[in-house]
């Protein structure tokens, strides 16, 4: 197949590239380097030594003989070129990773809120309008979020996508339908995969695009089979307060004898999925494409749920490093529960990669290998979800005012 | 009360501005004029002479003594002018009338669906962002649409925007909800009013604002008690294939012996509202605004509904036209029922106009007057909303093959 890859320099998007290139596809990377800008804008860098996308695809090249393309463009603001690569490429599936995805970063300011939603709605929509208008049948395949459920204390099992509920005819007569599930999104982020999601059912149902959403958990660890291959394919590593996602970010704190930052209780109920799992899973869904004319596919991607305080007792015991508590900067309940249902991704095959397996150990031998390149000062967590939230967290575990980059 | 009226140049926000000056409140309409610029776009116009902003306001200055303050801003482009604008001014309340709003208009083309998502999400997410930046609680009254429910022919009873649902527990136990009603928009322009209720569900939850959200059926009629005032007050009337809505069109076709064009059965039923009542229903939603913290509050802003063949064979009837069949552009049921709840407005002492009572006699003598400024070539409806589509409805009703504007 010939599949574009957007956002293919992230941290799931260049892993996923190195995969199904491997496997024999012909992949087209698409990217705006975006995520590197914001690294330089937050003075930040990936924990690990991560070279030009131009440069891991000739080593890719040097070491398989398999050619990766890489095309800078702007799915946001540059809808004819969309349209235009689209149509000289003609891929048979796009994978969409192309979103601004820090939920942290996207409620620094107002600046960045505006951004994250400029960004996300149009890099979606002019995906999808550009298909329409180019009349290509390619597999759309989004990562969409867990997290657009919010997480309240309710506890609900999560559904893959949709709800059985019944409507109320004038009669009394009561019609069952099912429908998108319902989302509480917690972040400007997260509410971005809300808004997505009626974007693809709109035109799922008006054009009959064929749309797979994945709704994923919260991804961990780093190397996948193919980036361990050579020292130059390395996936980057995010620790920083606004991208690193929990579990990362206590291997880190772990690594640099920081104590583990649990905001709040560490109530939070969280799902979670390793990085290989990750790549495996976009696989299986390229494999397992809608029909024309049926609704969106959705998955649920991940593999376990873990409270934040469980997991941080967790990596405290591997590595001995000590657990703190700190205000919680989320509006968000302060506990809750989580069921998910992931058994469609394990009857085609999945086969999970769960915690206890070794690969803890192996993230944290990343943190200590690079622990040189670690800047303290970017650990905290920083940006507050509301002004009243804001008041509270101006202090590092360490005691320091936070510095904020906004 | 200072109240800012976004889109306050156009065909509701107008009337409506002109109502609540007379009200005695400090109005200040902010208004990017796109709406002129379409016309042009279109190379149609009002069918009724309409004065710039700027002359109109001097002559309501002149017959009233009263100060309209006119304000050219683009609200989804110029983010930090509009928070600028909303700490100077400080309103009590926001109405946001200010997005494009025609379904047609929306399908014309992918230039078009684009903009339409682009300018309708940012303004207003960008009116969100701004009021939190700005630490401003101005109750903000959305204008949203019926039509993003979607016309199944299921037929439900649509409730004033929440649905409640049982949500299942792992352990079997099912949980009452209220949830935001599901929506399944029918073109670009109705998915855009669907995004937006997310933006305003996250924005009351995370941050107290104050969000009035009212589903408004199609609005028919063009006078209102001030705008019969001066011949330079008159509303926009629009009558084209893509603003004019259906009853007004049916209006102008009977007056100037054109058919009345049906599209497809007209077995669809629609919901609509007398202009003089949208304005009634935005000052009794201004009067009752949510508590902070609370959700978003959400009315059906409607008075009747009517299945479109009903609504062209009344108007046969009072004017003696003829009816005509065309194939339907659109992809939706060919036939549904529809019964809203309005209670909320009824009990807040809403007393509707209804079709019956003469008011339709008042647009006919308002087209025929102006029926010098039609042009026939501009009355069918052009945009299709499928590939599939376009190519069954190339052709008027006069037989003419039918010019694209897009
Ligand atoms: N990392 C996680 O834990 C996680 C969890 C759930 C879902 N997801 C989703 O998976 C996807 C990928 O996540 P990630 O961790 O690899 O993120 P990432 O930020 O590392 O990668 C996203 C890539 O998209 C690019 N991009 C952003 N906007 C673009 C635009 N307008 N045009 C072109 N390229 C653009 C960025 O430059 C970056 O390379 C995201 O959509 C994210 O929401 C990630
Ligand atoms: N007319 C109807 O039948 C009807 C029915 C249901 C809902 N509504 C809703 O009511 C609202 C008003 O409808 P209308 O018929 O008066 O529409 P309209 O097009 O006549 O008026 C909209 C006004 O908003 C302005 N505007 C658009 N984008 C803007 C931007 N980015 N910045 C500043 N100004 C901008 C336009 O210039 C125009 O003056 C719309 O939101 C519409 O969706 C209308």
């Amino acid at each position: 197949m010939k599949i574009a890859i957007l956002g293919g320099d992230g941290f799931v998007g260049w892993p996923t590239t190195l995969h199904l290139s491997e496997q024999g596809h012909d992949v087209h990377i698409i990217d705006n380097l975006s995520r590197r800008w914001i690294d330089t804008e937050l003075g930040v860098q990936s924990l690990t030594p991560m070279d030009s996308i131009q440069e891991r695809c000739r080593i890719w090249h040097d070491l398989t003989g398999r050619r990766l393309h890489f095309h800078l463009l702007d799915l946001a603001r540059d809808y004819e070129r969309i349209k235009a690569w689209l149509i000289q490429h003609r891929p048979d599936a796009v994978i969409h990773f192309a979103e601004q995805r820090a939920a942290p970063y996207s409620m620094k300011s107002d600046r960045h809120k505006v951004y994250t939603v400029d960004n996300n709605v149009s890099a979606t929509h002019n995906l999808l309008a550009a298909l329409v208008e180019s009349g290509i049948d390619a597999h759309v395949v989004h990562l969409g979020t867990m997290g657009v459920y919010g997480y309240s204390s309710v506890g609900a099992t999560i559904p893959e996508g949709y709800l059985d509920v019944d409507i109320t005819r004038p009669d009394g007569e009561k019609i069952p339908q099912q429908i998108l599930y319902p989302t509480r999104p917690g972040s400007v982020y997260h509410m971005t995969k809300s808004l997505d999601q009626i974007l693809f059912q709109f035109y799922a149902q008006n054009d009959g695009l064929r749309i797979t959403d994945l709704h994923q958990g919260i991804v961990w660890g780093t190397h996948t089979d193919q980036t361990r291959r050579h020292p130059q394919l390395i996936n980057r590593f995010d620790y920083d307060g606004d991208y690193g996602t929990v579990l990362n970010r206590f291997l880190i704190q772990a690594a640099i004898d920081y104590p583990l930052t649990v905001h709040g209780t560490g109530g939070q109920t969280r799902a979670f999925i390793h990085i290989q799992d990750s790549v495996r899973c976009i696989e299986l869904a390229l494999a397992a494409p809608p029909q024309a004319g049926s609704r969106v596919e959705i998955f649920n991607q991940m593999t376990e749920t873990h409270r934040v305080r469980d997991l941080a007792d967790l990596v405290a015991k591997v590595t001995g490093a000590r657990v703190t508590h700190l205000p919680n900067p989320r509006a968000e309940a302060a506990e809750n529960d989580l069921v998910v249902d992931n058994s469609k991704f394990l009857a085609l095959g999945l086969q999970p990669t769960t915690l206890a397996e070794g690969l803890l150990g192996e993230v944290v031998d990343v943190a200590r290998k690079f622990a040189h390149r670690i800047d303290r000062s970017r650990v905290p967590a920083v940006s507050a979800w509301t002004r009243d939230l804001a008041a509270k967290v101006e202090r590092d575990p360490e005691g320091r005012k936070l510095k904020s980059v906004s």
